[in-house]
């Protein structure tokens, strides 16, 4: 493999976030599900706006989150996902890229806006999120980019691009080239209503195109339509090479063929916001797999990635977590990058 | 006085803050220099970007920090200044209000975009600031509402706003608007190189105009050009009805033509951001001098907003001030509000 291949490539919804803080009482009255991402249009993000607190604005988006974690962690990483060329375009442009992230996504210059997601944060640290996907519905097969997705080691797909039309062709042309050029795709099923709209797609897709699953407890039980655990588990063995389980503070599982491997979770002082645990426990793993380090160690390092972002508010790293890998791993971690 | 009249009418320049970490090296790099507000243009405000690690965007603007901080504790409150209808201003309009307070000044539709400031924090928690004011050399004596500034008992004005140039000219029509209907008029002096830029208007404006000052012991010392703080104290008094000087972690300085009241600071846990410190202190200040508290309470009050603010990352605050107060100084401070 070429020095300087890129190690991951991540195609997303490129979404900026709007984080608030939010009781319960708040949640009842706009009539929504704890714990749950649910899709708004144009005239529901500005009615639900209006009933919202004073916020802070952040790059966002799954795979944008995982893809610019890994770039924090040193690996080489690019990002494909569709901003419109307005304000909040800039900011997710220059974020993503100011994290060392390859982005070259054209961002369209007509119609809906960019891309926002209300992040509702109680004070439990759970979050609660409303999504307006604007210019991402703008994403299709040609914003893809062949060779770079071909030149990277994994293709990292979050599951949500099911939701915007086009992006679901975008997908899969991504899939199917990753795996032309022998490269691997590795799938975030990001949310278990998600799961749910498109079952059918996302269980065909894990069995024919994915080397590396990504999900939570939840996620995978709505898989498989199960509430059993260790049924969704026996369903996704032999289905695709790695399947990542995470589990909350219970840590997280991950199944081969060959083994499983339980690793506990990473201790955390104080649970701020759960945004984006998910996508950075990803990003660890990914950056260790790409770096050919044993399944277990990939685990441990998304569950260092994942308890940085959970002790604050917001799904980018506000620490060097570098610092904190070595701190907890010993920097010969980072020792003979490739 | 009606009891639904204003408290506090600000004046100042709409901004939304761009926060990032920065370290000592970045500054040099920039050739900044620590602690300062520094003007840019939008072509450096693009070359600065583009050198900025990942940020997070929340309102901000020295007078709608204080403007909001007095909403959060219970005061009626209204605010003046210039956004852009972009995404940007639309940020700034939704947080101002969704704090409480009365907001009507009419977005410009062309033009320069909504006004930013980077915000570069150091880890010994400064704050070195870039402003691009864009939208805000709009805002003129027609953006004035006298009917909302002689209906409010205090109007609020920034220093900063003496430098777009129409700003001036809005800021005293609304201070002879006020005085003339029996109002008192307030000034912070925002920043020691504001100062220094406009001395002489200062200096005047202080004697002739302003009851209230708000001034920390740098920028008082600048305005009568005094490195001895108790020279610059004598100077002020008799100069304006109150002068409440900040002193950082050793608290305040109360003065008036008959005393002088010393405050300690408020103990705070750890020292993150020190960005809207002086913002806050005058929101707590104002509170309790519209709620007719004696001096020192005020003071006490403005040092208890300033601790929270420094307490994190950004300029307005995460946590209820109410809350706060009521822990600090007892719950019969928020009885018999006016």
């Amino acid at each position: 493999m070429a020095d300087n291949s890129t190690h991951v490539a991540g195609i997303g919804n490129a979404i900026v976030d709007v984080l608030v803080h939010a009781d319960d009482l708040l949640l009842h009255r706009l009539g929504l599900t704890k714990g749950v991402m649910t899709l708004i249009d144009a005239q529901q993000a500005d009615a639900i706006y209006s009933q919202l607190p004073a916020g802070i604005e952040c790059s966002g988006g799954s795979a944008a989150n995982t893809i610019a974690g890994i770039a924090a962690l040193g690996g080489r990483a690019a990002y494909v996902g569709k901003v419109k060329d307005d304000q909040l375009g800039q900011v997710f442009r220059h974020d993503i890229r100011s994290a060392g992230v390859t982005f070259d996504t054209a961002p369209s210059v007509s119609g809906a806006a960019t891309a926002r997601c209300f992040v509702l944060v109680t004070p439990d640290a759970q979050r609660t999120m409303l999504t307006y996907l604007g210019a991402c519905i703008e994403l299709g097969p040609d914003d893809i980019d062949h060779a770079a997705i071909t030149g990277a080691e994994v293709t990292y797909l979050e599951g949500y691009l099911y939701d915007p039309p086009q992006a679901k062709r975008a997908f899969l042309s991504a899939a199917t080239a990753a795996h032309g050029a022998g490269r691997m795709v590795s799938l975030s099923l990001s949310d278990p209503f998600c799961v749910d709209r498109h079952r059918a797609a996302f269980v065909d897709l894990v069995a024919q195109h994915v080397d590396i699953l990504f999900a939570n407890e939840a996620e995978l039980c709505a898989l498989y339509q199960t509430e059993d655990f260790d049924t969704a588990i026996r369903q996704v063995r032999g289905h695709c090479r790695v399947a990542a389980v995470t589990r909350g503070d219970k840590g997280s599982v991950v199944v081969t063929d060959e083994d499983i491997h339980v690793i506990a979770a990473d201790p955390v002082e104080a649970v701020v916001d759960t945004t984006g645990a998910g996508d950075l426990y990803a990003a660890g793993f990914l950056f260790g797999f790409t770096q050919g380090r044993d399944l277990a160690t990939c685990a441990m390092l998304g569950g260092i990635a994942a308890g940085e972002i959970i002790s604050h508010f917001g799904a980018r790293p506000e620490h060097s977590l570098k610092d904190l890998v070595r701190r907890k791993l010993g920097p010969q971690i980072f020792d003979n990058l490739r």
